[in-house]
Formats: C-alpha cells, structure tokens, sequence
C-alpha cells in the first residue's frame, strides 16, 4: 500500500523544526500532508492564508510533500482523506503531555487513525514558535530559528501589531 | 471519629475523571463534600449555578456525597467545616506540579489541613474539561468524557458564546 | 466507621522524612500500621526485623501507630486486615511515576484498596533513604537526615559492611 | 513502497502492552518485524530462544508479523534489513527520556534510520515487564498483565530461580 | 577579574524566593544586578518603577547588590554590561523546561553568555508570584511569602484593580 | 576576588558533553579544578588513575584548568580548597531531579557551598556516559561522542572484561 500521512499543526509561523519533522516524514513515507489547523479560537498571529502560503514556499522542493488546510476536527479531517496515520513532533516533557493527552482524546474520538510521534534534530528541539515571537518582539535576529523570508514577514506583522 | 473530606476544584464542567475520583473517595470516606469554586477571576465557562446542578444531578444516588461551593481561600472553607482531608485527583506530571504548588502554599496558609492524592481509573487520566472544550468547539461527540446530559449543556453554552 | 490505613515500604532505614508522613497520617486517622516490606529479594541494608525495631522506637509516642512487616503482595497483606486506604509519600517527579505504577498496578491486582498520596514537609522533600547511605559511607554528619540513633547503627552496619 | 518496520525490544517477557503495540503496527504498516533483542548484558530472566517463542505464540494470528532476534548494534540489524523506521513504544516520562536518549544516540550511528513512537492503550500504559516480575515473585495473579501460558512460564522460571 | 553576574526577572512582585536568590549569589560573586524586565507585552501587575523600588528596598543592606531595568533582548543588555554570566533559579520541573528553552535561545542569540542555574533554599521552592496574587485576591495571609510591606502594596493594588 | 570553581564526576570516561561544560566554565572563571570522584562503591569501569589521566590529556591547552581527585564527602574536598561553587551540568530531566537532590543533600551537609547548574550544547545533550558504554560493547563507532583515544580505550577495557 502507498503510505500517506498527515502532519497537522498551527504552524504560527512554520519554523527550522517543523521543516526537520516535514523532510524526515518525507524521507520515510510515499506522501506526506502538511495541514495547517484554522484555530480560529487561538487567535494566531498570521491569518490561514499566510500561514499556508509560508509552507507552500519551504516545501516547494521536496517530494511527496503538499500543504492544505482544515477548520474541523483533526481526526474527521483525517478520516476524510482516508488516512491512518498522523505524524507530530515531540521536542520536551511538556510537549509529551500535552500530545498525548490529544493523542488519546483523537484515539476516543476516532480509534482508527493512530498518531506517531518523532523527534527534532537536536539543534531543533528548543525551538518554539511561541518564544520565537517574543523575542522576535524586542529585535532578535532570527535567522537560526527560521528561514529569513519568514524573519521579514514576522517582523512586518508585529510591527502592524504594536 | 467521623471522617469527612472535602473535593474541591472548578468543574466547568465534571467529567467522568472528576466522578470516577468521587465514586472513589466516597468509597473509602463516611462524607464527601464536593465543593465547588467560584472562581470568577478565572471566568469559567458555566455559572455556578450551573456547576453545583450538575454536579447535584451525577451525585444524587451516592452516599455520603453533598455538592457546595465556595467564593473565599478553599483553606478558610475547610476550615469552617472542620474539616481536615482535602481530595485531589492526579493525572499527570503537569497536575503533579500546579497541585503540590497549590497544596504546600495551602499547608503554609493553614497548617491543620491536609492534602490527599488520588488516581482517576487510567481510561480518565487523559480527560480534561479543557480539551473537552476545545473539540466540543469542533463538533466531537463527547460520549466518552462526560455524562450526556452535560454534552448537551456544553454545547447549548457554546453555541450561545459563538 | 474507624478509619485504619496503611502506610508501607522498605525504611531502610527510616528517615525524617517518612516520620513526617507518619505524623501527619497519625493526625488524620484513627489507626495508622507502618508495614515494613521484607523485599528480601532487594537485598536492603538492615534486617526485617532492624527496621521494625528503628520504626517502634521513632512511634512509641505517637497515639494510634503501630508497626508491622509482611512478606506477601502488599495489596493481599491489606486486604487481610481489612483496610481500605494504602498511604504512600511523594517527593519528586520520578517518585510519582514509579508510585503511580504500582498503584495502578495494586488496583489491578485489588480494586477495593485505594491508594493515596501524601506531601512530606518541604524540609523533607530530597531526603532519600538510598542518597543518605550513600553520603554515610563517606563519613557525613546525618543529623539533618536521621534520628541520632538510626544514624549511629547506619553507621555500624556500613562499617561492618566494608 | 511497501512499508516495513522493525519493533525491537527485550519482551522479558512480552506483555499487553506490547502486543497492544504490534496490533496497532500491523494495521498501519505493510510489514512489522518483532525483533529480540539478545542483550546478554543485562542477564534477562528468559532465554532469547524462550522470549522469541513466546512472541512467536502471541502473533501467530497477525497478518504481516513476523518475529526474529538479533545480538549486534540495533541500527546495524535495522539497516541490514534495508528498513528505515523503527517503533518504540512510550508509556510515561521516564520511558520518554530514556527512549529519546537512546533514538538519539541511534540518529548520530545511523542517520537513515528514523524512530517513531506509538502509545499503547492507555489501560497498559502502566504495565512494565520489571513490575510485573516483581509481583509475580509475590504471587500475583497476572491475568490483567500477560497471556496466562506467559504467567505460567514466569512462574515456573522464578520457582526455579529461587 | 572581578565576577559580575545579572539575575534577571520580572519580579511583578518580589518573593522570599527571589531574596534568597539574590542573597545567594551575594554571597558568591563580587557583583549582582538584579535587572527588571519591563515585559511590557506581558501586562504585569506592577508597574517597572514599583518592581525596582520594591527590589531596591528589600537589597539596600546587601552588599554588591543593584537594582537596574530593561526593555530590550536580555542578552543585549548583559552584553552591553559586559557581563558573561546571567543566574536564573530553578524549584520545579516546569521551570526547568521554560528556563531550559529560554537559556539555549540566549545563547542562540549571543553565545559568550552563559545561563547558570541556582535552587532556592527548599522552603521557598513551591513559592510563584503567580500563585501568590491568586491566594492574595482571596485575602489570605501572605507571611510566608513576601516581605510585609509587598504584601501590603499588592493589596492595595489588587483592591483597586477589582 | 579569584573566581576558583569545582567540577565533580565520575567521568567514566569523559565525554565530548563534559568537556563542553568544562570549556564553558573555563571561559566564565579564573580557575576550574575538574575533580574526579573515586566512587569505589560504584564499580567505575576505569581506574581512578585512568580516569584522572584522560581528563589531563583532554584539557591540557585549556586555560585555567587542572585534574584531581578525591574519595571523601565531595562538600568536605570543596571546602578543604577554599572554594564556594560546584559545577554541575544539567541534560534531561532525570538529571534535574538527581541533581537537586544530592545538591540539597550537599547544601545541609555544608551550607556554604553552592551548586550551580549549566546547560551542555545541545548536541550533547543525549549524550550519556552509560548509553556510550552500551553500545560499545556492541561494536558502535563513537566518534560524535568521545575524543578516538577515549574509544580505544574504552574497546579495549570492555574488550578485557568480556
């Protein structure tokens, strides 16, 4: 069988460790779809479209890769493209509670898609989104925490912000 | 002597992990009094109102259990009733922090009371009434974590809030 | 009803520590039996019946305790004396997981027994029994850790030991 | 491609966690080879050839398990197979740790090889094989545990290990 | 050369922990600023001249001890300092995590500043400003905590904030 | 005044992740004394001579650094030198809590000494003195985690006690 997985998440923005767990699914499996959560009710910084635009242009090149998006349940979502595996990243302690609490929540409401969890390469797995925008707030330079183009749009939105 | 304990945490709403621990606790305790926090600073979603009814409606055929509540420190609470058990259940690591935090600071603020841990049977350890929000947001069918009669509350409230 | 519960482990040897648990389980219930575990198969330090000797000494005061030792399934030993509530102390986090396996383990086993869980006294909180033999060995001044004269026979055994 | 996967271990002895885990492999995955690990130095309670019958018995219904044993360098195994994920099962913080020190580790011997990690239903996510050894001496019916011809064959061994 | 450290925070508002903190490191190195994030995006309680006055207070009998603030990248401010070490204390898992992440985006940030970590005394390990401003709402006794004249200003402050 | 500091191990051997602690400590501090503890009771797998001898080799051009050796309570070696601060450094979560317990065991014993924690690389982060041990028994190339002499050192002496 074709193995095709999805790789869910907000992705507010995408950064080097969201790319590292995209090319090593990539590497291992036949498709793989980045599908970017609305989350309408956690008010992220960038609005969908940017959101999926931005991943659209750092998997560009890689094979077997496409991006989407979903406003619905993650495992309706799931079941819907008819398929049985979701991949997410496991960087720390909390991340591992966290995941696995909403990993057997989906597993409840849907005991036919299984996640499975991979790790960052090191130098990715203190990387968060979160932080990145609070120090991206005072002036950081960021260029070893994602890809410059994302950098410029980062900056531009919080500017707006202010 | 008699021994009485008390329950206390927000319930907003109870879930089947909350009355697996009351089941539990009036098992071994002449009376448990589950009691339940205002907490208006942190807004929860129900009034409480609404809470104590429905905590009223899952404990009316458990012996030895009343619903209450409380708007002061949940120490001086405890205290009025001359009380020295306070039930708390764990399910996590992260619980395991926040509830030994809050429960050494309580012995600072009253040196009389004591806090006690319990475990939800291991197919509740993962329910919380925050995910539970979260993905009745999203449509889920909740038949797993509450009672239905408080799936259909919870959704009534936020279609309201929408 | 009268409330007994049961508080067991190894004490080998008992610490501050557990002696602080001891006197807030004597504070809260009618009768508590320290059980001391034989573990043969751990091969601890002290003897079976070193170990109750230490704890009758340290409890001799203490209204409603008494001290025992059991070389079955604890969980069976319990049940034998008609007992419900099995206390056990918590310090850390790796406490936590290892006691949260047996209990749930215990529960398996018996599902009318419950465990619960205590805080000691923060000043208590990194005493361990295995940490303190190791800094005895080197000649360390235990009196922050143990009673004097659990100290001075710790200090026998590990001489004779060498 | 067709996706096969390696599910290494020690299964001493197997458990329903760890069957749990094949189940949920063999339906995501074309091929799920159950690998023994001989790990002489850690002087397992049964024989490699007894924990590879054992895993042979309980997957002989699984469509796409096969079981072998292997006494090198795990990613030397995995790579000579000409696989690229292996499966680990995760079931608490500890487990997370060390498994993720040790994927690591394997990441930096062979960086084509990638681990993924699954959880087991959450009623076995307490169950280890140590544990289970540990109350087995006791006595314990392991009935919830293990496969009862398992409990008969850990009985026997530890009757004559005694 | 003469060691000069910074020990960071927001202090929103100053704890017996942190004291214990800055007594510490008093105790160790020549010289120590305490530096006060204005964290302006994070809506603290107290305003910046509130936090430095109440850490000038409590540290005017240290010797090597200043109070200072900023409102720019920490490791921008240490650096224009020239200073090389930054001390954060750690009491809990959770702490661990978020100072873990932090520290390795400093040194991300500017790599000749070193994070150095430093436990409270054990009694002021359970100790969070967080906490504390959710026990003052409710009028509890605040002397075990803060400094009774931070206690008076933060319910003065919580009064008028009601 | 001189910053002198103390960096205790077992160093069984050194690893690429202490000597990235034993660089950054270098760089914060006048002098740093790696100190080898001699741990009889832990059965290292090199001699303390062995062990001592590979430190030497391995910091000999870096300033400010020097190799001893102790078999006494490690706060009675600090203090018999004079110095304030014990280095530790901190990978995982495990460590942390092992780490705080025997610093505050430390601390009762001598309350004049501190510990300060710091963070490897991230590279090394995994990288574990036992885990290298593991996998070299079974043939692995440890190049990314031990200077070459350290591994033939180490095949030789695991090579010895097969």
């Amino acid at each position: 069988m074709k193995q095709r997985v999805v790789y869910p998440g907000s992705f507010d923005p995408v950064t080097y460790g969201h790319i590292d767990i995209i090319k090593r699914a990539a590497h291992m499996f036949d498709e793989v779809i980045v599908a970017v959560a609305s989350n309408a009710s956690k008010k992220p910084l960038f609005s969908l479209e940017d959101r999926v635009a931005m991943l659209k242009k750092v998997t560009r090149n890689l094979k077997g890769v496409s991006v989407d998006s979903f406003d619905c349940l993650m495992v309706d979502y799931v079941s819907r493209k008819n398929i049985k595996i979701v991949i997410r990243g496991l960087r720390m302690i909390s991340d591992f509670e966290y995941e696995f609490q909403m990993a057997l929540t989906n597993r409840k409401l849907n005991d036919k898609i299984e996640t499975m969890f991979m790790m960052p390469n090191e130098s990715y797995s203190f990387v968060s989104s979160k932080l990145i925008k609070e120090v991206a707030i005072l002036g950081a330079n960021l260029s070893e925490f994602v890809p410059s183009f994302v950098e410029q749009k980062l900056k531009k939105v919080l500017q707006k912000n202010k």
